[in-house]
C-alpha cells in the first residue's frame, strides 16, 4: 500500500529531482574526468529461463545430471540404474587387492560392532537382539545404494538415545513391550521415509541448518547423557531413573551409594574401562596401533564373559546380558502401525530421529570424501540412507546411520569400498546365527564400559576451543546445545541447538553490516576505514558500504541506518567546522540483489536526501541490481549518470565540482 | 566432529602447503611488483564490546537513546516521560494555525469513520455500537502516546474481518453471544499485549518478516473478500455463507437469485454506490476535491435514511440497521477471559491480529513519516499502539490500528498533529450520546455501498503491475497471498504470504550467489564477465566472487560451487587446448563474515584445490572474516602472502610467475 500514497508526492518529487540532475550531470559533463567504464546492464533474461535457473541453484546446485549429458538413451537407462545403485558402477573395477583392504576392515568394524550394538540397543529401550538385527540388514542395503566408501553403518549412540527418549515418552517400554516395538519400527519406518523424501526431492540443504557449532554442543552433550546412563549398569544399580538430565541420573546415583552399588560389578566395569581406554589411548598415539583398540571391546567381552562363567559371578548381583533370541531377523512389517493414534507420534518421532542420524551421517560421508578427494551426492546418499531405514523397519531394525567412530575405524584399517560393510553384515549374521548363546554371561558393566569408551570420542573440546575463537555467537550455540543435553534432555538441547542456528541466520539477514569507506593512501582502492586506519575520507563525500543484499526483511534497516550513519557524520563535520556532505555514494558491490522494499526503501533514502540536499550516488551496482534499478525507472529518478562502475569513478566525478563549489 | 577426523589428515596436509607457499612466496618477492597495501587485521575487539555492538544494532538499530546522551539526571527523567507521551513535548508547541488543520481534518475523517464503523462491526460479527466504541477511546490514547502526525485510529476493514473469521471459528456468534464478545475482548487484550511487548522488548523488526509484495497481495484479496461479503447487505440476501472464499460466496449469491434478492434493496444499495464511486473518481482526478469524496458517505447515509424514513422501505424487505445502543463505552475489564480453555484461544487470535493491525499502522506511519520527513521509532509506536488496544479492551473496543484510507483523507485535509484524533473521537462520543437513534432507518445496503467504495482503495493493481516488472519471486508471493485469501480464507492467505516471505529468506541464506570476474578494459577492475561482456578472464587465473557472507546454511553450497565453476572452466579450456589454471582467486569484498563452519569448508577447498595443483588465493577480506582468518590459523595455511587488497594485487603477484612457468 505504501507505494501508492507515496505516488502522490512523487509527480512532485520527480520534477524536483530532474532539474537538479541536469544541472549537476553538466557540471560531470564539463570536466575533464578520466576514462570512465559504464555500467553494465545485462540484456534481460527470459522469465522462464530466470525461474529455471533458480530451480537448478537451490536443487541442482551440484548438477548431478551432469554425466547423462550429450548421452544414447540406452546409456541414459543404464546410467540411472547405475545412480540408483552406484555398487553396479563401482562393483565392475573391484578387484582382489580391495577385497584385502575391505576385508581386513570388514571384519575390524564387526568386532566394534557387536558389542556396541548389543549396549546401544539398551539406550533405545529394546532387546539386545535388535541391535545385532540393525547391523545386519541396514549395511547390506547400504552397501547396494550408498556412494560413501568408508562410512560404516549401524545404530549408533546419539540416535539410540534420541530415540528411546522420544519413545518412552510415548509408551512405557517395560509395561507394554508389544506396542513400544511397533512405535519403534513406526518411528524407523518415517524416518527412512523423511530421509528418502529429502533426498529424492532434493531438500537436503534441510540439515545445513544445524551449525557446524549446534553439532559439536550436541553431541559432546549427548555423549555426557549417554556416559551418564552408563553409571546404572557400570555400578550395578538396580532402581535408575528414566530421566536423563545429570541432576536426575546423580540423584539416581547417590540415592543407591549405601545399598544399591555392587562392588563385584564396579570391579569387572572399572578394569576393563581402564583396558579400553588405556587401548584407545595407544590406539590414538602410534596410529599403526589403531587395531589395538578396534579389537579391545571384543577381547574385553571375551575375556569377562569367561570370567564370570567360570566364576558365577552373576550370583553375586552382578548383572548379565542373559538371553539373546537367536535367528536373523524376522518380518516386521505388520508391526508398523498405518493407522490410529501411534501413526502420528511415531510420524513425528520417525521425523527428528531421521533428520538427527541424517545430519550425522552426512558430516560423515563429507568429511572422509573430502579426505579422500572424492564426489559424494548428499541428496543421493539421503535416498541411500532412507531406502535402508525402510527397509530396516521392515526387517525388525531400529534406525541406523553412520557411526562416528566406526566409520573412522573403517577409514584406518584401510576400506576402499562398501564392501567392508557387507563383510561386517555377514560377521553379524553368523553371529546371529549362531554365538548368540555365548553372550549370555556377558557382564552389563562391560557394556556399560565399551560405550562410555566409545562416546568419549564424541567429546571434541578441541572442536569447541576453535569454535570459541573462531566466532563468540557460534559458542553460545554450541554450549546452550551442550547444556540444554546435559541439564535438561536430548530434545531439549537439539532445539536450542536449532534455535540459536535460527537466529543467527535471521540475525545475518535483518541487521546486516555497513561501513564507511575512506581512500587508501597510494592506491585508487576504496575501503572500511575500521579495518585500515590510513584511509582518508574524501570531503564533502560520505562513501557507505552495504553488505548484503536488500530485501523486505532489512530495507528499512539499511535506509535508516544509511541515514543515522549520514546524521553522525553530519554532526562530527558540525562540530569541526568543516565542509558539509553534498555526496552520498552508496557502494553496492556486495548487493548481490534487491527486491521491491528494497526499491521503495532506495526510492525514501533519495527523497530524505534531498531535503538535506545531498546528492545520492551508487557505486557498482550489480547485474540483477542493475536489471532492476532500470525496470523500476529508480536509475533514471537518480539519474544515469549518478551510477558508476566504481566508487573511485564517482568521487573523481564529484569532487570537481565539490572544488568548484567551495 | 568432523574437524576431528580432518585433523587426521591435517597434520600431513599443513606440512604439504608450507614447502608450496614457502616456494611460490619466494617466487612472489623476487618479482617487482608495483606498490602493494597490506590487508588490515583489525585490533582484536573485546568479548564484551564485540557482543554489546551486536546487541545495540539488532535492537536499538535506530539509537532511541540518542537525545538522552550528555543530559543531567532530571533531564533524563523529563525526556523519559515524554518518550512515553510524545503530545508533551510537541504539545508545547502546539498553536491556532496546526489546530485550524487539526480541526477540519479531525471533522473530516470522522465524517468518514462514523459509517465505517458501523459496517466494520459487522465485518466483525458484532454489533453497530463496538465500532463506535472502537473510535472513541483508541484515538484518544493514541494522541497522547503516538508519534505519528497523520496516522487516522480506528477500526479496520481487514483486522475486523481477520478477527471476525478467526473468532467465528471458535464460537457461533449468534447462538453464543455473550462468549462470543467476552472472547473477542480477550483477543483485543492480547494483540495489544503482544504490541507493546514486541516495543518494549524492541522486536519491531519481526513485522519486516511480512515482505511488501506479501502485504499488497493479501491487501487486495482481503479487499475482493470484504467486497464480496458485501453482496449480502447490497442484494438484501437473508441466509448467507458464513465461509468467505469466492466459490462459497458466489454459490450463496446465486442460489437467492430467484427468491432471496431484494430488489428495492439494490436500487438503493447501486445508486449510492454509483454516487460514491464517481465522488471517489472526483477526489482523486481534483486533489483539491478530496473532500467530496471524504464526506459522501456521511452525505450517503443522510439521505438514504432520510429516504427510507419517509418511504417506510423497511416494510418492503429492505433491511435497516434498527437499534444502536446509546451512551458512550461500557467497561469491559471483567469480560476478557484470564482463565479457562477461551484464555489461550483468544491469545492466539489476539497475536495474529495483533500483528497484522501492527503491520497496517507500520507501513502508514513510515510512508507518511516519509513524506513529510520526520523520524518514527517503530518500537515506540508499538508501545503506543498496544497500550492503545490494552485500554481499548477494557472499554468494549475491539483491535484497531491505522486505517490506509482515513489517514490518507487525514494528511490530504491538511492535519498537523495527533489532535485531528482527538477531534474525530470528540465527534464520536457525541455521536454515542445523542445521535444514535438517528441511524435507525439507515439501509444495510448504504453500509454495504460504503465498505465496497472504501476497500476498492486497498486493491493497488499499479503496485502488483510494479512488483511484477521488478522481481517475479516477489510477484509469485504477491499472487499466492493474493489468491489464497480469496479462494480459501484469510488466515490461509496469510499463511502463504508469510510461507513465501520466508522462503524468500532461506534462499537468500542457503544458495547466495557467485559470479566469475574478468578485467575490464583499460581498467584495473574486474567485475562479473556476464555483466560486462568486454571483460576478459586472465590466462591460468580463475576469479570467482562469493557474494554473501559464509556461514553454516551455505558453506557447504559456496565450497562446492566454486569448485563446479572451476571444473566447467578447465573443461572448457581443455577442449581450446589453453593454458591450465593455476590460480584461484576468491574475491571476498562481499563476505562479510565467516564461522566455523565457513572456515572448514575454506580449509576443505583449500585442500581439494591443492590434490588439483592449483593455488588458492584470497583477495579482499573484510575485518571481521580477516580476524577470524587469523584466529583459526587458515591464513598462515594457506600463507599470509596469499591474501591481498584488491583483485588485481592478486593477479599481478600470480601472472608473473605465470609467466616464468609457461
Amino acid at each position: 500500500m505504501p507505494l501508492k500514497v507515496d505516488s502522490i508526492d512523487e509527480g512532485l518529487g520527480t520534477k524536483d529531482i530532474n532539474i537538479r540532475s541536469l544541472s549537476s550531470s553538466s557540471h560531470c559533463q564539463t570536466q575533464n574526468t578520466p576514462y570512465i567504464h559504464k555500467v553494465g546492464v545485462p540484456p534481460r533474461q527470459k522469465l522462464f529461463k530466470e525461474f529455471t535457473s533458480i530451480v537448478k541453484e537451490t536443487f541442482f546446485a551440484d548438477d548431478p545430471l551432469r554425466s547423462f549429458k550429450d548421452q544414447s538413451k540406452s546409456r541414459k537407462f543404464v546410467l540411472g540404474i547405475q545412480a540408483i545403485f552406484p555398487i553396479l558402477e563401482w562393483g565392475r573395477y573391484y578387484n582382489l587387492t580391495k577385497f584385502r583392504g575391505d576385508i581386513i576392515a570388514g571384519l575390524t568394524i564387526a568386532s566394534l560392532c557387536i558389542p556396541q550394538d548389543i549396549g546401544y540397543a539398551k539406550l533405545a529401550n529394546l532387546k539386545p537382539q535388535y541391535g545385532l538385527y540393525s547391523s545386519f540388514v541396514p549395511p547390506l542395503v547400504y552397501a547396494f545404494m550408498g556412494s560413501s566408501r568408508d562410512i560404516a553403518i549401524g545404530p549408533v549412540a546419539v540416535v539410540s538415545l534420541l530415540l528411546g527418549t522420544l519413545l518412552q515418552n510415548e509408551i512405557d517400554p517395560l509395561t507394554h513391550q508389544a506396542e513400544y516395538l511397533r512405535l519403534t519400527f513406526t518411528a524407523t519406518f518415517f524416518a527412512g521415509i523423511t530421509q528418502a523424501t529429502l533426498g529424492i526431492f532434493r531438500l537436503g540443504f534441510v540439515i545445513d541448518f544445524l551449525s557446524h557449532a549446534a553439532i559439536v554442543g550436541f553431541m559432546g552433550g549427548a555423549a555426557i547423557t549417554i556416559g551418564l546412563q552408563q553409571l546404572k549398569g557400570f555400578l550395578g544399580i538396580q532402581n535408575f531413573t528414566r530421566k536423563t538430565d545429570i541432576i536426575s541420573v546423580m540423584r539416581s546415583v547417590f540415592s543407591a551409594a549405601h545399598h544399591g552399588w555392587n562392588w563385584q560389578t564396579i570391579v569387572i566395569g572399572a578394569s576393563f574401562l581402564s583396558f579400553l581406554l588405556f587401548a584407545k589411548y595407544l590406539g590414538k598415539r602410534n596410529k599403526k596401533l589403531f587395531w589395538v583398540s578396534a579389537i579391545a571391546p571384543l577381547i574385553s567381552v571375551i575375556l569377562s564373559t569367561f570370567f564370570v562363567y567360570i566364576t558365577h559371578a552373576e550370583k553375586q548381583g552382578v548383572q548379565i546380558v542373559n538371553h539373546i533370541a537367536k535367528g536373523i531377523n524376522p518380518s516386521s512389517v505388520d508391526k508398523i502401525y498405518f493407522s490410529g493414534q501411534y501413526l502420528l507420534k511415531g510420524f513425528r518421532i520417525g521425523v527428528v530421529a531421521g533428520l538427527i542420524a541424517l545430519t550425522e551421517a552426512t558430516a560423515i560421508g563429507r568429511t572422509f570424501a573430502a579426505m579422500k578427494d572424492y564426489q559424494l551426492d548428499g541428496n543421493k546418499e539421503m535416498v541411500a540412507l532412507g531406502a535402508m531405514n525402510v527397509v530396516g523397519s521392515m526387517t525388525s531394525c531400529y534406525v541406523t546411520t553412520g557411526s562416528f567412530s566406526r566409520s573412522a575405524v573403517n577409514y584406518m584399517a584401510g576400506c576402499q569400498t562398501a564392501v567392508s560393510n557387507i563383510v561386517m553384515s555377514l560377521v553379524v549374521f553368523l553371529t546371529l546365527e549362531f554365538l548368540t548363546p555365548l553372550f549370555k554371561y556377558t557382564p552389563n558393566a562391560i557394556l556399560a564400559a565399551i560405550i562410555i569408551s566409545a562416546v568419549v570420542g564424541l567429546i571434541d573440546i578441541q572442536a569447541a576451543i576453535l569454535i570459541f575463537k573462531i566466532d563468540k555467537f557460534d559458542f553460545i550455540a554450541c554450549m546452550g546445545a551442550f547444556f540444554g543435553v546435559v541439564f535438561v534432555s536430548i530434545e531439549i538441547g537439539l532445539l536450542i541447538a536449532a534455535l540459536i542456528s535460527f537466529a543467527k541466520i535471521f540475525l545475518q539477514v535483518i541487521r546486516p553490516r555497513t561501513a564507511i569507506l575512506g581512500k587508501i593512501p597510494r592506491t585508487a582502492v576504496y575501503r572500511n576505514i575500521q579495518q585500515y586506519p590510513d584511509a582518508t575520507q574524501v570531503p564533502g563525500v560520505l562513501i557507505i558500504r552495504v553488505d548484503s543484499a536488500i530485501y523486505f526483511s532489512n530495507s528499512n534497516y539499511i535506509k535508516e541506518r544509511i541515514l543515522r550513519w549520514l546524521t553522525d557524520e553530519q554532526e562530527q563535520l558540525k562540530a569541526a567546522c568543516q565542509q558539509r556532505i553534498q555526496f552520498l555514494i552508496v557502494e553496492m558491490s556486495p548487493v548481490t540483489d534487491i527486491d521491491t522494499s528494497g526499491i521503495i526503501a532506495l526510492e525514501e533514502l533519495y527523497r530524505s536526501l534531498q531535503k538535506r540536499d545531498i546528492q545520492l550516488v551508487l557505486a557498482n551496482p550489480g547485474p540483477v541490481v542493475m536489471h532492476k534499478l532500470h525496470s523500476s525507472d529508480f536509475a533514471s529518478t537518480i539519474g544515469e549518470d549518478k551510477i558508476f562502475l566504481t566508487v573511485a569513478d564517482a568521487v573523481s566525478t564529484c569532487s570537481p565540482k565539490l572544488a568548484e563549489e567551495v
